[in-house]
């Protein structure tokens, strides 16, 4: 992509309506705009990263033998009441009239709505266990929405349903979904630890958030640095694997929030050189729940032996909207973000640092012109001087740059820069194929 | 996918509610559940072919030099009073007063949005023509939804924007996305025709409908036969050509939906046998409307002469979950759909005819197995008798279907079938390969 042809309105200074590092960077790097209090609109540059996020989280429940459902935003009213959740969410819940005086409302979850969908057209216990998921956006009329996307009323989430014929069953899916939720935060260059956690309003008796360790987070943390080794072998578990003693390997170790943490128990059962304690932002949440929806709703199957039986059910949500902002507090520095390779917009930058040099410009064009998956490219080809080109490809964070110059023209060499490290290198350009090629660009 | 895997609720029979072929085959093939009045889950099946003409749909825009955004579903209110249509749209739009009494609304459309966002981050004459799109669910409060997806409240629709500085580029841009929208539909196997239409809410003083032949269409078409034959050269045309000179080609055929229609004039400048009349459905929709929103919400640059001036605006939108039902009625017959190559949600269905025989299961599980991209085959695997598999798989109309029984073990034969001419023949299991690779699967 060309710059010129690109929508990225960078901002010079910093908003001053931000109060955190990501809500600050996400406006200035021209990756969302405020459309109202706690509601975005994301530009082209936000909106690639959270497409890249969302791919990612969408494969990994693919891989985890989840099927993809899309469930609307309205929801009619009658069927929170049914489960005797209408009144739970107060004045979070954004309730609608619509023009025949019915009541409605922007789902802020959806427990209801599937269990809505199972009952109408799953009869048998055949069918389970049944695994579904959609990515659609949501509302939280907070009162009082901050940090960006981190915290605002319309945010866009994985959320996941289980269904299953029994309690034992619906343990080995929460199980199921553990590790599936290790899998994909360590594809997003993420390290998630999971924490058991209070189920809130929406219920059940076990429940775990995973939260990203980050300087810069919500809550305070405190694990044990083990549970960090554990997480890095998780890409080589297969879902054939004993899942549930591997579940119970991750419970072992002592990891909780502030409002969970017991300090006697992790001097305990924590050797003093491996108790870790840091900020943390949470970015997903699974329960199990049993019977809570599927009783109220009479969700039930016919068994083998042709006697109906209430499924056992649990939820699995995944901030995707917000992990955008989490990504970027737990990676940056003072010049601005710095993309994990797996959700950059771009894998390379390239600067043209003469677009007035028409030697320079006809070298510059010919290297964007010669890569092959130009969406991963962004190719800086405005007329703005180096400083403003330095610092505005530094600030949306892309890993790799080529800056291209006069010696391009004198000597045959460009400069490489490695935005995290922030190193760089002169590379002769018959070399350079062989680099955009360790970069997978 | 295998079957047994899948979410897939047939039904055997078909659904009272629904008044149209495409709404009735939807249900019975599973592909939507209906949550409220108008307002559908997307299950599997149906989020799959909604994936893929969104796609589509994105890819032309995309290679029209689109850049792709994402606006939230909800809107303050006051925008729309700044532009003067927050009254236009009357009970339709659906109003919410949110926690803090904030007057807000579900976006039934986004010239508004958008404006704004144009106005607090473009400032020179040097960023245009500046064209965004994006692809996001919108509400109509309709008084009485109907034909499912197609007049339901909450529908996904692809909506672009253009900005230019003046008229004759705005007209320019125009004609850009006339052309993008005829390469859309041609991809998504269509043949659309353009007709000239009224304006309504969006104002404006040129606009253009794309509608469909159909047989059940909403509305009756008249055409000059020979716009058919312009539109099939349409994917060899370059956004470097002289576009206006091609708009005004198809401009210079005959083409009216019954509200525009003159009779007269058809048989004037129509030879008989060309004069064409059916039923159609409307897919897509532009319009120029030139200084009405950047008028009234004060949308300027800096010209190269230093001075302000308002910009000139159009746009375009495609009805994406309308595409599915308008598909559907455009391409079925008395057994179920017969999708499009493009857009059909599996390339293949394999049949296991004898789930219970080993020596069949084995050569049906190899066959499935050897498939490089199972994403596009639907392997029906379940302990169903054959005539449930062969009315399900007609059903749900993938193009091609192999159908493996105990021929495949008695001779090493399988049966090819050809969903749209219904034409079967049998081959060797040895020639299977070449004919999946015809067959692109």
């Amino acid at each position: 992509m060309k710059l010129s042809n690109y929508f990225l309105p960078v901002l010079k200074e910093s908003p001053s309506e931000a109060e955190i590092v990501s809500h600050k960077l996400m406006l200035r790097s021209g990756m969302i705009s405020q459309s109202s209090s706690g509601i975005y609109s994301w530009l082209p540059l936000g909106l690639k990263v959270l497409k890249k996020i969302e791919n990612i989280v969408r494969d990994e429940q693919n891989k985890a033998g989840v099927n993809e459902i899309l469930m609307p935003t309205i929801q009619p009213a009658d069927l929170w009441k049914e489960s005797g959740r209408y009144e739970d969410y107060g004045k979070e819940m954004l309730r609608i009239n619509d023009r025949q005086e019915r009541e409605m409302l922007y789902g802020p979850t959806n427990e209801e709505q599937i269990t809505d969908i199972f009952r109408r057209n799953v009869k048998s216990y055949k069918e389970l266990p049944m695994l579904l998921y959609h990515i659609q956006w949501k509302f939280r009329d907070e009162l009082r929405p901050r940090f960006g996307v981190m915290r605002g009323r319309e945010f866009l989430m994985k959320d996941a349903y289980s269904f299953d014929i029994n309690a034992a069953s619906s343990e080995d899916t929460y199980n199921r979904f553990f590790i599936c939720y290790l899998k994909t935060f360590a594809r997003l260059g993420l390290k998630a630890i999971p924490m058991a956690a209070d189920t809130g309003p929406i219920g059940g008796d076990l429940s775990h958030e995973f939260i990203i360790i980050s300087n810069t987070g919500e809550s305070d943390i405190y694990f044990d640095n083990n549970i960090l080794n554990e997480g890095n072998k998780i890409s080589d578990i297969s879902y054939d694997d004993d899942l549930n003693s591997i579940v119970e390997k991750f419970k072992s170790y002592y990891s909780a929030s502030d409002e969970k943490h017991d300090k006697a128990r992790f001097d305990e059962i924590v050797q003093k050189e491996k108790q870790m304690n840091s900020k943390g932002i949470e970015v997903g949440h699974i329960f199990h729940f049993g019977t809570k929806y599927s009783n109220s709703m009479k969700a039930n199957v016919l068994d083998s032996d042709g006697k109906e039986k209430t499924v056992h059910m649990g939820s699995y949500g995944i901030g995707i909207s917000r992990l955008v902002g989490a990504i970027i507090e737990s990676s940056h520095d003072e010049s601005g973000i710095i993309w994990p390779d797996a959700v950059s917009p771009f894998r390379l930058g390239i600067i043209n640092l003469k677009t007035k040099d028409d030697e320079v410009s006809s070298i510059a064009n010919k290297v964007y012109n010669q890569i092959n998956d130009k969406s991963e490219v962004l190719f800086d080809d405005k007329n703005d001087n180096a400083g403003v080109k330095f610092s505005r490809m530094d600030l949306i964070g892309l890993p790799n740059q080529i800056i291209i110059g006069s010696k391009a023209v004198s000597e045959g060499i460009v400069e490489y820069k490695n935005r995290k490290s922030r190193e760089t290198e002169f590379i002769n350009l018959d070399k350079l194929g062989e680099l955009l090629k360790e970069m997978n660009v």
